[in-house]
């Protein structure tokens, strides 16, 4: 049994890694920390859990001091991981950060969009836990940096597209939207009930933190440096993200061709499903699974080739893909603990 | 392993079947019906299934025609399951019937509320489905009637009430409300989305049909005749239920023997939650899971006894509640393809 | 014209009464005050306003500083508005306060449930602010207490049963349910999208402060002293409150006499309306409203007569009615700046 | 006083009408048709109209014969408002015409998209209904087609785009998102509340109806072709439209000259109000209003330019955009009945 902790147990990654965990065959949550709750348990919180389920709940401090575990999972605030991550490989853990404070390789751009990072050592040790692109990569790491929500819908609904020749690739248009958990578990008035229902909005619409992300593994995909011009949206729903994805063709490619195209280059993957010519992925259809579900179109009228990807944002974009990396870490079954079918409706 | 058709495939219910049976152990799908979609596969409805949860989809009337199959779901509009259950119980198959059709014992009281019944013979070869109080029972039966959810919201949160003698039980209050699932999938005007988001409104005031099946059950539970006054309403919410009670004191009670004396009724139960004094249940906590949380407290100051119990309308108020009854059928663990914790946000 | 200031301006019933008076034929918004935007002009934080709806932000001391302003709307916390209504009154300023501040009459009361009160001598000097039952005692004042949202809906509801010698009056059960803006505007984790979307719970189930309130008003309609067993619940949705009223029939009474009643009762009233008989609120068609619809019930069955009033807690739950008493204290028409329709869907 | 008729007036288009209508100092509606309410008022359908608000509903064969009126407001669907314009100029009153009918010149055109017109002689007659663009012309008309709630969006978001030399026609993007309303009243699986709540989608990716007509308008606003790739989505809410506009720079443009582009443009436009730099629009501030709120970006990184505008698709984007027509058509104040806030939250 692979004994788990989870740094940051009461944010909804924390609780939705052990959602998924709870039902994981082979993984045991033996402790976790929190900000809020240290010195209860889990339990007194989400009243949900099961004495099975449950486990005590520390401060990160005390949580980082010589656990007895196997894996530990970050579910931190960025900057915070940065802090703790050496500590808790050097007492043999292995890990995952879903943090973005390990995702980026190159410091220097680290620090453009972050900030100057605590432990700049770290970032080539770590490695880019997409397993649809990285696997080989993953089975061999100790420190895996979990994607940012919106590079997995990116990069898993683009990257195909960035292997075709009909493609011109310097005109990448990324309008993506996000469910609200995105923005993670505490008290904001711009992610309040009332100022998010029953509203959509862009934000953040020329710097979004996540787009050096997804620049650097599209790049290593297409082969040369792709540039993304991205705008993130705010869906009134808790959970679900959809990027829509626009690229220009240089050449004329059917719709047929495309889709066979994505399916040949997903075959065999576990958790991404290629729907077919007319159906557009749901939110809904995705919510709390770790499925992601793309849906291909082109458009012969203006000339551009459409991608559409959806995940959710807490389960492919952040803890079921974490626990993802956790069986490719292991060595386990890759879909361990992550087969429930989305909750629907 | 133990083969399950679903008879109303397509619709919330049968959907959430297939959700929540695709992770049981012991249970593999083999076949459906659907009205709209009899030819073809569940895949083509829903694209999260894949090859190993898909079936094939039929008619009802194929569906029931030598199922290769031991239990039969039927997931199917009050009035047809009647029609159909008698030839799938001749077949061999257990039945777990999720309409109303068998929970009312008395013919007349069935007529008076829904209509004659098209097989009234089959009514007290039914056994009601709550196995917190009719587990044994259920252990025997072939056809097993799932409880309504307003009835399995309201036995289980008033039921403990029902026997003490602090309790005066002739004036048994309770206000329902439901998620829109309740009212099925299907296209109405009432249950779109603009009529019933940002809206909340009362209705049936005087005569669900739910009433007589919690009034069956809560007389049997006192040990005398009980009326309930229920008026239900409609949340905008697609999911979750919630029961408030409310019962008229005789004689003083503490709300720290009321919640003893609900703990000791439910002790060992793997799916009620009796909270701690002052918390109350929240339907997101129990959202696409089976449990059923419960709150309690008294009112000294008006003379008040207040229950309120949550569940998950389309599980423990439905399929979840139709699995667990299937595994005390066949004598399975009753958690069994139930222990998922709730999608939490 | 009559010029207004609004202490409180750019929270929800600040925002709500903005959005009245620009309607509003007699009157102009001259200033107000913001804690966090003191210094900038409204528009700066609301782009939908216009020049001619823009008014400058000050901080609360400087506002109430020698306004020039003919009425100030107290859209400030509890216990905030007691510190601040002496100096405007003293102004010359009528004063309507949205605050609990000054309802209750009792400085004892008052003290059990708030805290000791900053300035009691004010409590005897208001009038409470609910038109359909003071309306004479409010157009002779100049310190009217808006009510609270949920006794503006109960008082409405209940009010006609307790007038009926086939009413016990010894058995009022309340069970509320409220939109989430009337938990006011700020950062918290409780009234957050995802803690609150798709969930549905009580709170406050013995102790809420609206209770006094309420029991103040009934008690004065009935004649004698009356208890309210009172649970409020939070919807899903930005604004709507429905409260479902139970009170015990001590004989006969059927539903048609009970409608006529409510009608009679409410002959000539602008914003009251008693629904037809079969036909129940709904909060969506009263929202941005000053309506309050009623409907009537009779279970004879159970012997209980049942009222359901639906109100917009931001409008007849707070800024309308407070514009409504306001149109009462200047000597206006009652229904100036208060005829739109609610906005549907 | 202008007496109006509406044509579909229980549809969400109608009854909109019907609530800006209700406060426009110099309209009365005196009657309306219902397609499943012939023989009611309105106010039998709709509890929150008073008196002064109710008119009869007949059927549209009825309503059509010589109505006692000034103006017709078309609130039906595509195809049906072609068989009855002529009939109701022929009775000499001016048209404003809320479904596509009339919308586009070209038949030719419209048969492509829509199927055979049934009376093309019609569409020269017809001016298109945007008065940002065509004051002059609907100043003269008597048939206006009141464009639809996606062109609206864009022709305002994209139009100044086309205008200035920097831009590249020739590669527009427009990603447009809109509430369920857009999609009608009625009962339909696709817009009920389960389906669409907590769920996000594209649909029509590669042929919306609202293309051409937007390829009309703004290739006018352009002086040369322009195409449009276009991708609807629907968001869970009942109101609000975004559209994300993204034109490729062909050299430098800075932002602070973008927005003043734009703040010329609309200069003196009641309802179009261009954000600061750095705020975007956001559909809640804009819901029930009249209001076009537009943001606009520039990234230097990737080169290209970003117009973002939001509606209420049912009022800016139909009804009230309607009432401004009208407004036109009669020599009112254009801002007369639309003056409202909107409703935030």
């Amino acid at each position: 049994m692979i004994r788990a902790v989870i740094l940051g147990a009461t944010g909804y990654t924390g609780i939705e890694l052990t959602r998924i965990l709870s039902t994981h065959p082979d993984v045991r949550i033996v402790g976790g920390s929190s900000r809020n709750w240290a010195g209860k348990s889990a339990c007194d919180i989400f009243p949900f859990l099961g004495e099975s389920e449950n486990f005590p709940l520390q401060t990160l401090e005390d949580a980082v001091t010589s656990p007895q575990a196997d894996v530990a999972f970050l579910a931190l605030p960025h900057g915070e991981s940065a802090t703790v991550a050496r500590q808790v490989l050097d007492t043999g853990l292995k890990v995952v950060d879903l943090s973005a404070d390990h995702r980026l390789a190159d410091p220097q751009v680290y620090a453009e969009w972050y900030g100057s990072h605590k432990d700049p050592g770290l970032l080539t040790r770590a490695v880019y836990g997409l397993p649809e692109v990285h696997r080989e990569l993953i089975r061999k790491a100790d420190l895996v940096a979990n994607p940012g929500c919106y590079p997995t819908s990116v990069i898993l609904g683009a990257g195909p597209l960035l292997t075709r020749p009909e493609i011109d690739k310097g005109y990448l248009v990324v309008d993506s939207k996000s469910g609200v958990s995105g923005a993670g578990r505490g008290a904001k008035l711009g992610t309040s009930f009332c100022e998010v229902g029953e509203s959509f909005k862009p934000y953040g619409v020329t710097g979004h933190r996540h787009i050096p992300e997804m620049e650097q593994e599209l790049s290593k995909i297409a082969g040369s440096e792709v540039k993304v011009r991205f705008t993130p949206h705010l869906i009134p729903a808790s959970r679900g993200m959809i990027s829509t994805i626009y690229a220009r063709l240089r050449k004329p490619l059917s719709r047929e061709e495309l889709r066979e195209h994505y399916c040949a280059r997903y075959k065999g993957e576990p958790f991404v499903r290629v729907l077919s010519l007319g159906t557009f992925p749901d939110t809904l259809m995705v919510r709390g699974s770790n499925q992601c579900h793309i849906g291909v179109e082109i458009d012969e009228r203006t000339g551009w080739a459409i991608a559409m990807s959806a995940i959710d944002n807490l389960t492919k974009g952040a803890s079921g893909l974490a626990v993802q990396n956790m069986n490719v870490l292991f060595g386990l079954d890759e879909r361990a603990g992550l087969q429930g079918l989305p909750l629907f409706p």
